[in-house]
């Protein structure tokens, strides 16, 4: 186990109707708020008045801007700091998936920066302060509701970059798993292939004695791929969904990951595909993370065996290690078909002409800064532009 | 899973030589801090060095009181609460177990308290306010360190009582498992007797569809049993010190119980031995438990197979349920046998004549406002009688 610092402070306001307390939790926090959210669903499922009901209730202000897009753009966001900066609000309540409150945390920080914002995700800029961010969640998948991570998209440049502060976590999230009732089943999908994706890359790891991490990571893991398979069954099944809405929160408010080198390399190759084909960020997900095991697993393969054994349930005599790993991996891919997800980036209708040219903005390379990305095996462009054509 | 409300600010700072840095992690909060501990040991092994020399290479001011005792004092209490208004302290720094920290969180809301503090304990009198926490642990066992709960003796009246609240959470927690080298093997077994039943409290519960915590409760009671046991071997074992010192906080951080009904019928009951005979806590429920279990698990049957088969390891044909609970209580009690620790209240030194009293104590019984304690199965005085003569 290394050292660590874990301080994850988000009020996680977990059940039934809690969207209905939003007014009277915001009150002693702001005056005025932002409620920023992305296009009709909200309007259609009623989520919007209850929520704009209650806040009228409770005597808090507010200004709308809704609009956001998965993926979400570096213009809105511009506009969000002007309208809070004209308005003078105190906090932005984000009620959306990850891409409304990844936008809000954008608003946030931005209406205390000098300058433009991107300077923050493109140069790490370094901020000083950040509006509080409160959260409605209706989609559990980026876990942005208890991190201080967020990803912008520049669509002028066309790149796609995260950016994480503690000022930015939110200050408190409400999630219902009821909400979740409405979601398009490939929503399902993609949520869960992220919110999988937030443990692998906690969980593959060279770091030794990390017992207590392992199985947490494990735990949510099984918990998630279980669930998925009931809550495809049963798009209004509300257990599954609560264990999807908590799993995701666990799954990246820091945790799983404490003690650990962590990895990332898959989020990096992904945002790239995000960012040049605006796919899903869990389909790409989906496709690359098995390739990128199949593709690094021989770097340590006891860790990639405790994955095939303790999470995908691989039964093994233990004296062929490679054949461990490869059901493990093969087991994953089956999972992901089995709740709807792509496996090639053909399937993502992406071709081959681009791959080059993203593998070497994934690390650098592109801008003459080549640094490799991932903690278990350093990928340079080479390895990156391997692993989309192994999974193409 | 039920609704619930999750929200553990406490900032974790974890690993070796953490403690040198007390006085910059201090100095944003405090100008001066009232330094709190127990005994010598602080100043046998080097650390109230460390911490001293840290606090004035920041400028950060100090007066301290030490003479902290286990199961700790409301008029030790009651004399910080005067140090710390007669000298302007705002901050207590707990440096110890958890009986140094809850005794500083006492003394934290003390200072802001009108009247005798003990009222807070006593008749849950609101508080509004109190200083800041910090710690630094030296023994991985209450978990304290991360909760925002105290327990105090009245030496008085010989009542022990606990209370909760968020205000009383250390805003930070050092947690150095180099620290635990020189414990005692006995507050070893003590400390993850502890820890296990802040696990159990939570773990055993009639809630259904608890997916997620019902395994991030048994992956940490996993890692707790088989990190004792290599502690246990080798008193200097970095790595598992560091599972315990971590488990010991995931233990009573609140995340493992989110969303379950809880129990906590062995920590009452325990609270009436140490609070009369004052014997170890950790050694109390060591013994308490299994009989606990013995006493009520036919009330909920499938929750304690789960609990033989993930936890315990009891492997079975599954249709005799009762030997397998049989089987994995006893493997408990084996356990504790391993790791140093009673198994009968005998073992303590405790005989029959005064059971009767603490049943009717840890009910309300003897003060004419009996509640039956414990969310698995409501214990009256009688059961607590009965489950007392059952570990006699």
């Amino acid at each position: 186990m290394i050292n660590f610092d874990f301080y994850s402070p988000a009020r996680i306001l977990f059940g039934k109707g809690m969207e209905s307390q939003i007014g009277e939790l915001l009150k002693p926090l702001a005056k005025k708020v932002l409620l920023h959210y992305g296009g009709g669903s909200i309007k259609k499922s009623g989520l919007y008045d209850t929520v704009t009901a209650s806040l009228k209730g409770s005597g808090v202000a507010f200004v709308e801007l809704g609009g956001v897009k998965p993926n979400p753009r570096l213009s809105l966001v511009h506009e969000g700091i002007d309208l809070c900066k004209k308005e003078g609000v105190d906090l932005v309540l984000a009620v959306g998936g990850g891409s409304s409150i990844d936008s809000a945390k954008a608003i946030a920080m931005g209406v205390y920066f000098d300058g433009d914002v991107w300077a923050v995700y493109d140069e790490g800029a370094p901020i000083e302060k950040a509006l509080p961010v409160a959260t409605i969640l209706t989609i559990p998948a980026a876990g942005s509701e208890s991190s201080g991570d967020t990803v912008i998209s520049n669509e002028a440049t066309g790149r796609k970059y995260g950016y994480g502060n503690p000022l930015l976590r939110p200050v408190l999230s409400i999630i219902n798993p009821e909400l979740f009732f409405t979601l398009p089943k490939e929503q399902l999908g993609f949520g869960v292939a992220d919110m999988m994706s937030h443990v692998f890359e906690r969980y593959i790891t060279n770091t030794e004695h990390t017992d207590l991490t392992d199985g947490l990571c494990e735990v949510t893991l099984k918990t998630l791929m279980k669930n998925a398979l009931l809550a495809c069954k049963d798009i209004r099944d509300y257990d599954a969904w609560a264990e999807l809405g908590f799993g995701g929160t666990v799954a990246h408010n820091g945790l799983v990951g404490m003690g650990r080198e962590q990895d990332w390399a898959c989020h990096g190759m992904e945002h790239e595909l995000s960012a040049i084909y605006d796919v899903a960020h869990g389909a790409g997900l989906a496709v690359l993370t098995p390739g990128w095991m199949q593709y690094v697993y021989k770097d340590n393969v006891n860790m990639f065996v405790q994955f095939a054994i303790n999470v995908m349930g691989v039964e093994s005599s233990f004296r062929d290690p490679d054949a461990i790993v490869q059901e493990g991996i093969a087991r994953l891919r089956e999972f992901f078909a089995k709740i709807g997800l792509p496996s090639t980036l053909s399937d993502l209708g992406i071709g081959e002409d681009r791959l080059e040219e993203m593998a070497k903005k994934a690390t650098g390379a592109a801008f003459g800064e080549e640094e490799p990305i991932g903690g278990l095996k350093p990928l340079y462009w080479q390895d990156v532009l391997a692993i989309y054509k192994l999974v193409k």
